[in-house]
């Protein structure tokens, strides 16, 4: 077997004994049931992940930054130059950026992985190096990956989850940084869910209008080419997309699909042309897409809790659902970006955002903000006292 | 001059020119303009209020638990018996109730101060006595306190405040404990917002339909009984309201009315009867929202921020605001409960709450979870490196 086929095959879902356990533990410790809203739900959730309760505590927790460039930056789709991709290389491992800043606060390490920028970085202590390509090819006129780039990316991150976990992370948070990836993003969200480009695309780091347009049309064209769009897909939209089902299919079903990729809980919506998982993925998603869809799965093999940071991960995460539903339940949703996919990406997983502060910057910000409530709702199943051992009156007992 | 006006002169609102560096500043950084959404503003609001940019890490945070219990408990407004006031005073010294776990999380300490606890506490390390009564009396048979009740209480809060701050805090954290609390904070809110005891009063930590109806019904018995509803108040209801106004009214406007309690600004709603602030919050409020205030009072004064946790916070520093408008520059909404009238109160105050998570517990349980996104708020403009030192391009240059 292949480190993603093993990788797929270790995963489980969460374990219904440990899930009812946390319940009733929720409701013996000394606060009225359900008082700490969705944190309960947390915490549940991560007993069940760890098919154990209480759950370890997600401490300490390491962030992995995938750093790659976009092909389809060509097409004028963001504000930035390409080469800020390296450049903010260079600012994470010198500590100078928002992520180090948050990761400082949270306690968390720093490891930024090269896979795929369109330039050779010079080796430096926090860097790893695993580069499948020089950027991803334009998916507005072909596939962005071959699917054998995308299974070494995605291998590639699944190696990151493992290196840290045998370090003793015992929580990964998803960090990206990538020139036009919230374009690749939106499209990979158009394909797993069945939405429309006018719908998930936002502005990423600072689109204008005129921007923002091109990016659509450049997302509806990137689905059509690689045979993604359908004639009734989405909503609010349908122009030109009439009878592409299958049009621009470079290879057909030729690729590995690995698991899942078609059975409907996680993948390729129905609605959708059936293409494996694997292929969506080589189509029109970038190399850090990928990493981070291994990474998600290799948290998930280790039963360590990954939390998800912005649009980038969450579309990620859609990959990692199509190849492995179980990955899921050791996700929890760190926040929620301004980047509207996001919401679509998170609703179809069935993950609730613990932060919603409009964010919009990527790099793990958003999970590193999520990592000290995740621990809190984890401790409060270490250290609260029960009704019973506190001598505290229960309404409800 | 009273600690009270003392503290009251020494507060000052937020300073122009930190507000404006800190926005300079922000911008400077690499990430895109506004990427970091509300946390922005709170690094901003925290320059302002300590007039100086960056402002100090808000680190350690200390936390105060105001503990009380409420006369209004007997018109069953709670299915909480009274004695888990003291019980779960016990449950926080002895180190075990859901705040102790989330102030070992962020590191902050735990203080319980009794300004009214219906019983005698045994002295133990933690606990400052700083009892005012033994409960307030019944708000729905006249006023809750006397004004000298309520000063007392403020002062023991602002002497709170003064004490961490010397003991090194640089961020202080509200915190209650009291059973039939929200009851009085609806309250507080209707006076101080002008809105009905319908839209404002919620199910607290579990009321049922009956329960929920009967407090709705006993807040407007109280807010009529202590001359502070009017015939037009609030929407949606009516009933019984006209011309009660200044009716059961006790003592005039005999009580001292320290400052800004009619002025308009944050003070009593202009369609409510004139009342001063400190008369509004002797008739319906508690011994720990008099606390609180004081506390809110004391960390402005002091220039250290101030997280508010929930309802009973919100409802408090509504107290602070119509005594010192400039008060609400120093604080910061940890998070909104689930109880309908924190949305009111914060709206008024014009605080935007950072933890959405429907949260009902109260002790600053959510102020609490929300201290590390604002450290990491604050560490952003002590840590991150600028476009120009990072050699990173920016667009927008």
């Amino acid at each position: 077997m292949t480190l993603l086929e093993q990788t797929i095959a270790a995963i489980r879902p969460a374990d219904p004994a440990a899930l009812a356990a946390a319940r009733a533990h929720q409701d013996s410790l000394t606060k009225p049931r359900g008082a700490l809203g969705a944190l309960e739900e947390v915490a549940v959730r991560l007993a069940g992940a760890a098919a154990v309760n209480p759950p370890p505590m997600p401490f300490p927790a390491a962030l992995a930054i995938f750093a790659a460039d976009h092909g389809v930056h060509t097409q004028g789709v963001s504000p930035w130059p390409r080469e800020v991709t390296a450049q903010m290389v260079g600012n994470f491992l010198a500590g100078g950026a928002v992520a180090n800043a948050f990761a400082a606060q949270v306690g968390a390490s720093v490891t930024v992985v090269d896979v795929g920028v369109a330039a050779d970085l010079e080796p430096a202590p926090g860097l790893m190096v695993s580069k499948v390509a020089y950027g991803t090819a334009d998916m507005s006129q072909g596939p962005a990956m071959t699917v054998e780039q995308a299974v070494a990316a995605l291998e590639a991150g699944i190696t990151v989850a493992r290196d840290l976990v045998g370090r003793g992370a015992r929580c990964l948070v998803t960090g990206d940084m990538g020139i036009a990836n919230t374009t690749a993003s939106a499209a990979l969200i158009c394909a797993f869910t069945g939405r429309d480009p006018d719908v998930v695309t936002g502005r990423g780091t600072g689109a204008d209008d005129e921007t923002l347009a091109r990016k659509v049309a450049v997302i509806r064209r990137a689905l059509r080419v690689n045979g993604l769009a359908e004639g009734s897909g989405g909503s609010g939209s349908s122009e030109g997309l009439e009878g592409s089902a299958g049009q621009g299919d470079p290879d057909g079903q030729g690729g590995p699909n690995v698991s899942g990729g078609s059975d409907g809980s996680g993948g390729v919506s129905g609605e959708a042309p059936a293409r494996s998982a694997l292929e969506t993925l080589a189509a029109v998603g970038g190399l850090e897409h990928a990493a981070i869809a291994g990474f998600v799965l290799g948290g998930a093999a280790a039963r360590v809790p990954v939390i998800l940071d912005g649009v980038i991960a969450g579309s990620a995460a859609l990959v990692a659902a199509a190849l492995a539903p179980g990955a899921v339940d050791h996700c929890v949703a760190g926040h929620r970006s301004a980047e509207p996919g996001h919401a679509a990406a998170l609703d179809h997983l069935g993950l609730r955002p613990l932060v919603e502060l409009e964010m919009r910057l990527g790099e793990g910000t958003g999970g590193l903000l999520a990592h000290p409530l995740v621990c809190a709702a984890v401790r409060v199943m270490h250290e609260v006292a029960t009704f019973d051992s506190a001598g505290v009156t229960d309404k409800e007992a």
